[in-house]
């Protein structure tokens, strides 16, 4: 069991450094080894994903990641970006199934920005796409071309889907449904991308193959708005890359607590990367403030996903969940009346709770 | 001054009479005429913007759009769909600025999802490019293709902008700022998308040009947060048209009341064509149960932006506002406590506070 740790940058460092401590307190037999992604990469070597990072990630049964970015490298040619070192793993490693849940712990729920009435209980999840769409999609570029008569620059890019993608996807998804609440809305624009036509086309093909759970469809403009509206209409929710991308963060906001939303990135064998779906946070970085909480639950994911321990998995879980109705809390998620936890001592508190 | 008014589907006819009704009472000579767009054109001649509707069209100053489409259409062939007609009548006209205020009443706070502290006062207006993006790309389609050695489906489509579309649209955005509260906030996907980059490029160009306004930029992902999380943060936002279709709804839903919403789509010379920012609603339709605010809203911004009678559109947003005031409201927005309205009626309250 290969677990390959790229903290990243920001506040990256000290979250996944907690989630380590947790994940050897378990008692298994992980080997762990840690590489460099995103900015720091960049600094060290030249590259946001740098072979030795390649290797090891490719050698590794999953990948738990902190985050990337910052605006120290905000000025860097496109190829040196901190965010290439995460698109360039997701594709390498073919990790075409992000899985983002969002959910509201019922402690935090005064951190929505959302009514209680509206938000309390939600449990959605996010299947995006992750390999494909207009992401990767070729041809793409900056360059001048005449227009109207006059030299301009001209900007493009390509989304496309075959419907093998689409299948994959999709399986991912109704499978989800069905051990869940038996719900699965795609997301598209149908009304006006043939890419998303085939999107919903191959999406109704695959539903009888899962006769228990219902499948809906909904247009993206709508799902933005249906969001908003009435959250908690929703079970699983499927769509591409870059609806994917706008609708899980919209959904993980929702919560007012994106400190806490781990998230899973699978390739076709159960192999995966880890996140949380919160970023860098370089303004707090190195200060002991970050919410490490994320980061162990995409680690209880890890358990759950790639090395199917389920037992391990619901074991960290109900920690943070104990650790919670201790009232105990990162400065994120502060309220009057709850205790508030440095990231070294959350991670303590996790521990304790295991 | 010639007005086309093309009522469309579902509740579009009654929503679209009391807008007129409205019009007419302010003692201006408008000439008005009534043409068919949707599903009521394509019932009629196959066509959802058939020819007769586009001499109309063009040859007025100003179209007054009530909504298109509904499930009885959804069958038909691409060509045939009822938003066909609302693109093509957006691309003809070279109706390329959409403006689109998310603004919350005082009186309608209550009918938001989110927290009263969260919303109250919220007053964002949206400024989207209508017609280029990935709506308008070529190539474009769904075709079969011969992909890892199978034949599949393949679906795709092209997003892309010039810098000169780009420029007219961020112009339309500066000028807006100008004369609100100064800040812009330009939207794009720059860390992904080099369409988006030149997008970001160019609005920093146009910068200079508009010292008085505080110029930002942010990523789709994170302003589709942003708006859950702090709305009132935005004064104007502006962005391309797929990203404008997704983030103006989510914008509009923050108030809870989309009832309310009205629209612009201008070209360069102020022609334009305004309709309310929420749909057909078929459900409703012909039960005189729908809220024709937004399109009476929709008709003062005619007033504003063509016709350039700031007097007479402000006559018609008091008229509104003194109908909330005094109480009355239709079922959408309807609270114990307030008088309940049918369609006519509530025309008919504005028309009495004019
Ligand atoms: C950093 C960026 C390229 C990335 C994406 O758009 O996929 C991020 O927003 C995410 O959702 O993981
Ligand atoms: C009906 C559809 C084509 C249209 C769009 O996507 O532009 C609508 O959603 C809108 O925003 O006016």
């Amino acid at each position: 069991m290969k677990i390959c740790v790229l903290p990243g940058d920001g506040i990256g460092v000290e979250i996944t450094a907690q989630a380590v401590r947790v994940l050897e307190a378990l008692g298994l037999s992980f080997e762990i080894e840690h590489a460099l992604l995103g900015g720091c990469a960049v600094d060290a070597t030249g590259d946001p994903y740098p072979e030795a990072t390649q290797k090891l990630a490719q050698a590794a049964d999953a990948v738990l990641l902190g985050a990337v970015g910052g605006p120290k490298w905000d000025g860097l040619p496109r190829e040196q970006r901190p965010e290439r070192g995460l698109l360039g793993i997701r594709k390498q490693l073919g990790l075409f199934a992000n899985l983002r849940p969002a959910v509201l712990y019922p402690e935090l729920s005064n951190a929505s920005t959302l009514k209680p009435e509206v938000v309390s209980g939600l449990d959605i999840l996010i299947v995006r796409e992750l390999t494909g769409d207009i992401y990767f999609g070729q041809p793409r570029g900056i360059e001048l071309r005449s227009i109207d008569g006059v030299q301009q620059r001209y900007g493009y890019n390509t989304m496309h889907y075959d419907e093998g993608e689409i299948r994959r996807i999709g399986r991912v998804a109704f499978e989800a449904a069905r051990k869940r609440g038996k719900r699965l809305c795609s997301v598209d624009k149908m009304n006006v991308l043939e890419t998303t036509q085939l999107w919903r086309d191959v999406m109704n093909e695959l539903a009888p193959e899962y006769p228990e759970v219902a499948l809906t469809h909904m247009l993206v403009d709508n799902c933005a708005m249906q969001l908003v509206r009435a959250p908690k209409q929703f079970d699983v929710i499927v769509t591409g890359n870059m609806f994917g991308d706008i609708l899980s963060d919209e959904a993980s906001m929702l919560t007012g607590s994106i400190g806490m939303l781990p998230s899973a990135s699978l390739d076709a064998n159960n192999k995966g990367l880890y996140e949380p779906s919160h970023g860098s946070a370089p303004d707090i970085a190195g200060k002991d403030l970050a919410n490490p909480l994320a980061t162990i639950l995409s680690a209880a994911m890890m358990l759950r996903y790639t090395f199917a321990l389920e037992e391990a998995a619901q074991r960290v879980e109900t920690a943070v969940k104990k650790v919670l109705a201790q009232g105990y809390r990162t400065s994120d998620i502060y309220e009057p009346g709850t205790q508030k936890l440095g990231t070294r001592e959350m991670g303590e508190a996790v521990l304790k709770n295991l």
